[in-house]
């Protein structure tokens, strides 16, 4: 998936020397194990994190090397453990393209190979940024992150959730750890303390919408007849944006789909998705992400004329324009 | 559990902070959950790596009281994430006598609860030691915990797993975490290297001693006729040093029992047993332990004569003699 990066070369060559480094510290005694995790967490993914820090550490001016790869990785390991300990709870067959660590070695072997790579990740943040006061917000950043989770796990299946529990939740489950990447990039790179904050601010921005997007695109690939698993968030409880939206519009004709919704046939979940659709939570949700990309892009406006900033523009975009 | 501490009242009230401490670390906003961590992480156990940091501690001179209660809060915390995790693994329904987190809430809440320990851990280092060799060393302490636990796994249902297989793994799933808390104790109350390097053979040595003789008395109380689960390592694939012993001693009698340990009846398991003990799995198992009991203690003669010298001797053999 770094093919992603085809036009970037510069970004390309970072996240190759990252995956290189993720390689080397996920050694353990077992091959198989170890061929598992080492796939998964360097060779699945678009790298996005990593990405947005090595654009953001283009706007300063000290460059040490070394530590902005052992940074980097360290949000990918980060990232990385939280999705593993994501499909021992979605029961997820695959993830990225492969079959998922527990699909392969169960879900004791998954439980391990998590806290494994939280350890590493663990690890490279004592050796590259003790100094710092990044260590504490990394610390800050996951714990953030896991309240975002057990947030969530608390509100499933509660038809009466508010759209500010669902967004305080992607706040942390998906934006904090996006936040974070822009952040340290700035930080690390040697940039000055406005760029810092407004990194933080576009961080938000992208990480809220890009999380948005992907609610919507869940609804949006059922009414576009797609392959993809159908409303899979409904039937597990969770429920996002656009089916919030419709259900504040319409609650007679929404709620009783959320009463109990792991009973719901594809057809009733079809039907949801139309009435989704006609009641606004669609177009609701698209006009909400929309106006986070709109203000991230405001600020990376603001950012120096470099040619990070034009990457910067142009990614963001590519990331939150994708097909729905 | 506390009252185990009962003759030591100075441990006592320090462990009592160190509860507190972790009660205030835990809090997120479901209050069943929270209850059910606060309790778990800090009600259940004798809390002994604190209480041998603590004892180390004060073999040396510097005293910021802060920093130690937050240290020793830190090494409690990552030993409860890591029973969390081993829960879900183990399937265990109760622990510390109470109904373990996935019982109670599901697998789901416990892969999450166990990692917002680890955060929680993770952020008080970052407090508290970040300007110190221990923060590489806790990472490094962390992923030899959990190279044991895959090794172990790994070993799992291995007829053919050596001792020296299942050292390895006790070295890390077990007696690291007591070597770190005494080698912290020495190191965070000021003693000298000497001290310092001492404090980490006489964690080591309680470290295997303690686990061997709880695989000791994972035998014996089959023996004694006791209320506990029978040999239910033996049925999990997990053959430890009794068994492995008597194995090496009668391959042709012990073998059979080790091909298919899921499918043992209550009788077999008894047998096995007492084909352990006739076989001097059992006393040879004893013996190891005694002569690291014994070094533990030798260790332990050459440190300067105080009060905590005394309560560490008594504190030891009270640990390293459980009724088998």
């Amino acid at each position: 998936m770094l093919d992603y990066w085809n036009e970037y070369p510069k970004i390309q060559e970072n996240l190759i020397q990252v995956k290189k480094l993720i390689s080397q510290r996920l050694v353990i005694n077992n091959k198989s194990i170890e061929e598992a995790i080492t796939k998964f967490s360097s060779t699945g993914g678009k790298m996005i994190r990593p990405a947005l820090f090595f654009l953001f550490a283009d706007f300063g001016e000290k460059k040490d090397y070394e530590q902005l790869i052992k940074v980097a990785a360290s949000l990918e390991l980060l990232h990385s453990a939280t999705l593993v300990h994501d499909d021992i709870i979605d029961d997820s067959p695959t993830r990225r393209g492969m079959p998922s660590i527990q699909t392969r070695f169960g879900k004791d072997v998954a439980v391990y190979t998590g806290d494994f790579m939280y350890t590493s990740y663990f690890e490279l943040l004592a050796e590259c940024m003790s100094h710092t006061p990044f260590l504490l917000k990394n610390a800050q950043a996951m714990k953030k992150v896991l309240r975002g989770e057990l947030t969530q796990m608390t509100c499933t299946f509660n038809p009466d959730q508010t759209v500010n529990d669902y967004l305080r939740n992607i706040n942390g489950k998906t934006a904090e750890l996006i936040r974070l990447s822009c952040h340290e990039g700035a930080y690390f790179g040697g940039a000055d303390k406005i760029l810092q904050a407004r990194s933080k601010r576009i961080g938000s921005a992208i990480g809220l919408a890009f999380q948005v997007y992907d609610d919507i695109l869940n609804f949006s690939l059922v009414l576009g007849n797609n392959q993809k698993p159908i409303l899979t968030d409904v039937q597990q409880g969770i429920f996002t944006l656009p089916l919030l939206i419709a259900r504040d519009s319409q609650p007679t004709v929404i709620r009783p789909f959320l009463e109990k919704p792991e009973t719901l046939s594809r057809n009733d979940l079809i039907q949801l998705a139309y009435y989704v659709e006609s009641f606004g939570g669609i177009a609701g949700s698209l006009d909400f992400a929309q106006k986070l990309t709109k203000k991230a892009l405001a600020e990376i406006h603001e950012l120096p004329d470099t040619k990070s900033k034009e990457v910067l523009r142009h990614v963001s975009m590519q990331l939150l324009e994708r097909t729905y």
